[in-house]
C-alpha cells in the first residue's frame, strides 16, 4: 500500500469513537479503554508481517525485519490523559503504523534497515502521577522500588494496574534490552502548544526537550491588622511574590525561557490581615542547561531583593528537576529536510512538555521529534485539534523522516 | 477612694488570672469565662452607690446618678477574642470603674452630671462572626431577624447562646432606651495598631472609626501549559494580580488610606499551568468617605488596566462596607487638652479596627475615644501588651477626659 494519510485520519477518528466519550478521550494506561486502544491497533497490524510483543514494561513493539539488525524505532503513546484529547499520543502510533505499511510494500517486508513501532505504556503518568512509565523502564531511568509506593485515588498500587494488563514492576527494567539494536528514534506529536499556529506553519523540528527547574518560593513577613497598620511598617509577604510575579517575564525575555508560577497561597489568608507568608510554586524551562541555571539564579536574587525591599525574607524549596535533552543534529537536519519537501518554511523550537522521545534520547539512541500545528495550543482537553490537512502533512513528514533516517542509519548523507 | 491607676493594672491581671490560660484570654461572650469576668466587674461595682442592671440585649450597666439626668457614658468590654490578649476591652471598663470610684468620693456619691459605666456585649463577635452585638442593639443598627440566623461553628444560634445568660434575642432593640439621656460617651482602648509606638508617644486622640469598602477582584485569563506557552502569548491572571498588590501601596499613599490585599487564590492552582483564574480581597480604609470612595475607584481601574495589558478581564464583588464614623470635634479637643495635661504631646489618629463607639457615635451621642500605646502593635494574640506606666497613664487620661465631657456636657468651656 501507497502511503495514505487520509487512512490515518480515518482511524484517529475510529479510535476516538472507541475509546472516547463526550468528555474526551479515556485511554487512560491500563485501564479497560487503553486495553480496547492496544486491541485496535493489534488488529492492524496482524495485517503486516511483523513480529509483535508486549515487553516486560508493558510497552507494544512490532517489528518489520530489514536488511541490517540496526534499528529505526518509531514511537507514541496510546494512553491518555482522563476526558484528554483525540491526537496527544495516538497520532505518533497511527501515523507509525502507516509508515510500516508503506515501508511493507515498497520493501516487500524487508526494508533496509530494520525499523520497529513501540506504542510506550503510560506516557502521561495521569493515574499514578509518574510520566514517561514505560519510556523510563526503556531507558534505564527507573527505580522498581520508587515506582512500587505509587497509588492512584483509589489506593491502587501500579503494581496492582500493571498486573491487570499482564505486566510485573519488577521486571520492567528488563525492557532496557529492547533498546539494544536502536541506532535512531522519531516520534511524531502535535505541538501541544501555540507556537507554530502563531507562526502560521504547519510543521516543525524539535530541537530537545527543555531542561526544567520546579520550586517553591516562600516569602515570610508579618501578619498585621489591615486596618490599624500604616502602609509603611507593613512586611507584606503578597507584595514581594507579587513583585515577582511580574519579574519572572524579564527574567524569562533575558534568557529566552519560560517561567511560570502557576499556584500562590496567602496565609492567613484573611481579608482582615496583611498576608504573613506567601508559597509559590515556580517552573522554569529551558533548553540549555546554563541560561536554565542562570534563570533559577536570577529569579532567587530577584525574590530575595523583593523581600528585603519589604522588610520580609524568602526561602527556597525543590519540587522537581530535570536536564535539558537535546536531540540528534544531524537527524534534526534531516527533519527540517523532509518538512520543507512539503511546505515552504520549517521551524526549529524545543517542546515545552516532556516526551517518550527524551527518555530514549537520554538512553543515548540518536532521537528526533516532529511537532505538528496545534489549534489554539490546547492539550490534555476534549478540544485539543489539529487541522486534517495538517495531519495528513504530518504523517507525510514522519515517512519522508523515517527514510531518511534510514539512509543515515546506512551511513549515507541524509540531506 | 482617690483615683489609682495601679489598682487598675492589678485588677486587668487579676482578671487575667480568672478568665485566662496559656494561650491567652478566653473571655468570649456569653460563655461561663465571660460570665465569671461579669461577676468580677460587679462584685466592685457593688462596692459603689450605683444602679446596676443587664439590658434587654445583655449589656451590662452601673449607674451613678448625679445632679443633672444627662448622662455621660463611659463603655467598654470585658468580652475577649479566644486566645486573646489581657487588654482589648477590659482595659476600657476596668479604667471607668477607677473614674467611676474617684467621682464617688470626690462628689460624695452625685456628680455634677450622672455617669455611666456600659459593658458591651460580644464586641468582637468572635463567636457568631457578627461584631458590635451590644452596643448595635443600643444604636439601633440592628436586625434581630438577620441575627437569628446567625450560629457557632457547633451549630449553637446566637439566640440559644443569650438564652445561656438571660437574654431574649427578639428584646435585644429594647436596649435603644439605654441611650435616651446619652449626652456624651467615653471609651479608653489599646491602639491595636503601631503608630502611637512608633511615634513614641503613649497616648492618642481618636478622630473616629475609618469606613471600610470590602471586595473580592477576580482577574480571568487562560490556562496554558508551562511548558510550551511562550510568554508573549500568555494570559497571566496572576500577572495582573501582582501588579495590583504594588499598585494598593500607590493609591493608599496617594489618598492617606490603607489598602490590604489579605487572600488570593489561584485557579487552576497547579505548578505546570498559567494561572487562569486569580481572585483576590481587597480591603481599604479611609476616615473620609469621598477619599474612600475614590480609593475603590482607582483600584478599579488599575485593575481593569493590569487585565487589559495582559489580555485579562477583572471583575469585581462586594463583601461589606461602612461608611467613616466621625467623633466628636470638641470632645476630641478634650481628649487632646487631658492628655497634653499629663504628656508632652497628643496625636490624633483614626481608628482603623471599629469599637462600640462608632455604634454610639452613629446614634447621635457626641463621642471620643483615647488610644494608648500597643507594644508591636499586636492584638487578639496572648502577646498583646501595653507598658504598665502607659496603662497607668491612660487611667489618668481618660479620668481627666471624664471631667472635661462633664463641663462640656454643662455648657461649660471645657478647655
Amino acid at each position: 500500500m501507497p502511503l495514505d494519510p487520509k487512512r490515518t485520519v480515518q482511524e484517529l477518528k475510529h479510535l476516538r469513537h472507541l475509546t472516547g466519550d463526550d468528555s474526551g478521550a479515556q485511554r487512560v494506561a491500563f485501564t479497560d479503554p487503553w486495553l480496547v486502544a492496544r486491541a485496535f491497533l493489534k488488529q492492524r497490524l496482524d495485517e503486516l508481517p511483523v513480529e509483535q510483543h508486549m515487553d516486560p514494561a508493558g510497552n507494544y513493539w512490532a517489528t518489520l525485519k530489514g536488511e541490517s539488525e540496526r534499528e529505526l524505532l518509531i514511537g507514541g503513546h496510546l494512553d491518555s490523559v482522563p476526558n484528554g484529547g483525540w491526537l496527544d499520543g495516538c497520532l505518533n502510533v497511527l501515523a507509525g503504523l502507516e509508515v510500516l505499511r508503506r515501508l511493507n510494500e515498497q520493501y516487500a517486508g524487508k526494508p533496509p534497515v530494520t525499523v520497529r513501532l513501540v506504542d510506550w505504556a503510560d506516557e502521561e503518568g495521569a493515574r499514578f502521577g509518574r510520566s514517561l512509565y514505560g519510556s523510563s523502564a526503556a531507558s534505564g531511568y527507573f527505580d522498581p522500588e520508587q515506582m512500587a509506593k505509587l497509588q492512584d485515588r483509589d489506593g491502587v498500587t501500579l503494581s496492582e494496574a500493571l498486573a491487570h494488563v499482564g505486566v510485573r514492576l519488577e521486571d520492567a527494567p528488563q525492557a532496557k534490552a529492547e533498546l539494544k539494536h536502536a541506532a535512531a528514534y522519531l516520534e511524531l506529536h502535535i505541538e501541544q502548544g501555540p507556537v507554530l499556529e502563531g507562526l502560521g506553519l504547519p510543521l516543525g523540528a524539535v530541537l530537545g526537550t527543555v531542561g526544567v527547574e520546579r520550586h517553591t518560593i516562600t516569602f515570610h513577613g508579618q501578619a498585621a491588622h489591615s486596618g490599624s497598620t500604616p502602609m509603611n511598617v507593613r512586611k507584606d509577604a503578597l507584595l514581594a511574590a507579587g513583585k515577582l510575579s511580574a519579574e519572572i517575564y524579564t527574567i524569562a525575555e533575558r534568557h529566552g525561557g519560560v517561567c511560570t508560577i502557576g499556584s500562590v497561597k496567602t496565609l492567613p489568608g484573611i481579608v482582615t490581615s496583611v498576608v504573613e507568608t506567601c508559597e509559590l510554586t515556580l517552573d522554569q524551562r529551558h533548553l540549555n542547561a546554563e541560561a536554565l541555571a542562570a534563570m533559577w539564579q536570577d529569579a532567587q536574587d530577584a525574590a530575595n531583593r523583593f523581600a528585603e525591599e519589604g522588610g520580609c525574607t524568602a526561602s527556597f524549596g525543590d519540587i522537581w528537576n530535570i536536564e535539558p535533552i537535546l536531540f540528534h543534529p544531524e537527524l534534526i537536519e534531516a527533519a527540517e529536510a523532509s518538512i520543507t519537501e512539503l511546505t515552504p518554511q520549517s521551524w526549529r523550537l524545543p517542546s515545552g512538555p516532556l516526551h517518550d522521545a527524551a527518555e530514549v534520547a537520554r538512553a543515548g539512541v540518536p532521537t528526533e521529534m516532529l511537532f505538528v500545528q496545534s489549534l489554539r495550543g490546547i492539550s490534555h482537553n476534549k478540544i485539543e485539534d489539529t487541522l486534517k490537512e495538517h495531519i495528513e502533512l504530518s504523517v507525510q513528514a514522519l515517512d519522508k523522516l523515517t527514510d531518511r533516517a534510514m539512509a543515515w542509519i546506512q551511513g549515507q548523507n541524509v540531506n
